[in-house]
């Protein structure tokens, strides 16, 4: 059986970190696979606190897969700029993701399951049952956990019907009350005081190629968001040397109170007024934004930038 | 409830006909979209044959959808230069499809289901048992048509398990013999005597990008590889034709038998040296390669030429 890894994107969330090991766990179970999950880089708070909570072990990271095997497969991304450096030079045999489809090309059928709901652990929820196979019961809590994190507590505009049956489901397996639980994690995951600017502006950040534009974007979660814009000068600062060393035409920081379902936007580089024109708003003096009900980079930021740059 | 046009790839076969009927059947039941099944072209020949059998109507032919509609479902293929030709003007919200993924992008998250099995059909049957939906035993006969058709009988090396799993589940259903009436109905396909030139090189035909060049690949199956070579003259006069008024660097055209399961290319344009490489043989003087064991485009035609040009 041939050997294949299995990873999230890059910057990795607890989603892309669980995901990995939920597919990883199937395809082995399944026989198709000699499967390893491995991650694009270190967890995050949230995520260690997950993976502590759960005694389970921290992946092992990489940079590139071609000098290790020749076919890997993809959780929660597919867009090749969110992925291993070199994966145009191996095989991607299988996705399983919700997010949209970009940059992404293959020169053989694969498997792709990608549904619009707010968990890649959702449709893996799914994917056990359709093939018969349990779901052990610490690999629910880390299921769970991503659920919790994507949709901050079922409480993003991203979350389904789906997402709320998986999370139902995962806590009876996994035995856990979700509010305590996911409150405790949520919180475990925004303590931002020991974070240095560029962990708080690129900890959690994707590019996207928008109209030819390299646009950076990164999210962070907060429950007070003084905590993030008393440091605003330093973050602005860190952002343009940002742009600067990797090219990126702008940098936009989404910093969302999770308790209050709203975000604060700080935007560095340019076109700006094209930011503005996607959001309906306009820049303070600081290139600030308030965007009352945004929490989802996903749902209520990529798709107005999209559309406001075609 | 939105209405939604779902429809497989331009110069459509039997599964691209029938996908998108058992699609819109399921989307409709699952009460997901108002969903009419169309076709971006007139049923071929044995396409015909099928839908006569089963007294089922033939789907209404399209060329645009933003006319019409705001959001489509796509079956049996996901790259635009198959599709409707105003593809960028509306959502994809759905894709069912078995082959490689590429010239695809979406601005939003959709549902993509994608296998590596020998036809859409298959994959649909297992979304009717994920769903819960029955398969009424018309359309059963329509998809086991379509399973029939992309296999050769399940004698095409794209054949997998879950096609054969498929193809007796749904013989049961609609009560058919399906070596009897499979063969009846590919034979039905291959009366190739009352077709134009245009008809034989272009009927099935697709467009491909590689490493920059438009590839024209069209198919034809046959039971005697003669009905095709008796014609050689007017066929390469049409495929010279074909390149200069639609802008094709080459046009091959793969006759199959598919009584011997065997193959003889035609190769009008170029490259051709970078044919002979991807089959590792050479043409002859007439531009033709017998290609032994050959009978499936997309694994064994398209994958060599994609390597060849890379």
């Amino acid at each position: 059986m041939n050997k294949q890894l299995v990873f999230g994107h890059s910057n990795p969330d607890t989603d892309a970190i669980v995901a990995a090991k939920a597919f990883a766990y199937l395809q082995n179970q399944l026989g198709v696979a000699d499967a390893e999950a491995v991650a694009l880089g270190n967890p995050n708070p949230e995520t260690a606190f997950v993976l502590a909570h759960f005694d389970e072990a921290t992946p092992r990271v990489i940079e590139t897969a071609a000098n290790e095997v020749d076919s890997v497969m993809l959780v929660d991304h597919n867009e090749s700029q969110q992925s291993v450096s070199d994966l145009d030079q191996v095989t991607v045999t299988a996705v399983v993701d919700h997010h949209r489809i970009a940059n992404f090309e293959t020169s053989q059928p694969l498997f792709y399951r990608a549904e619009p709901v707010g968990c890649t652990s959702t449709i893996l929820t799914k994917l056990f049952h359709e093939n018969n196979v349990e779901i052990p019961a610490k690999l629910a809590g880390l299921m769970l956990s991503a659920i919790v994190s994507d949709t901050l507590l079922l409480k993003s505009p991203t979350t389904t019907d789906d997402d709320r049956k998986a999370l139902e489901e995962l806590a009876k397996i996994a035995n856990i009350d979700v509010e305590t639980y996911g409150l405790e994690m949520l919180k475990a995951g925004t303590d931002l005081s020991s974070k240095s600017e560029l962990e708080l502006v690129d900890g959690d950040a994707k590019s996207f190629d928008m109209g030819g534009k390299t646009i950076r974007i990164g999210q962070v979660n907060t429950v007070d968001l003084d905590d993030v814009f008393s440091r605003e000068a330093a973050l602005v600062k860190t952002m343009e040397e940002e742009n600067q060393k990797n090219g990126y035409d702008m940098f936009l920081l989404l910093a969302t109170n999770i308790l209050s379902s709203d975000s604060r936007l700080l935007v560095v580089g340019e076109p700006k007024d094209i930011v503005e024109k996607a959001f309906n708003t306009e820049l303070s003096d600081h290139n600030t934004a308030d965007l009352p009900g945004v929490v989802s980079r996903k749902k209520q930021v990529v798709p107005p930038l999209m559309d406001a740059f075609a």
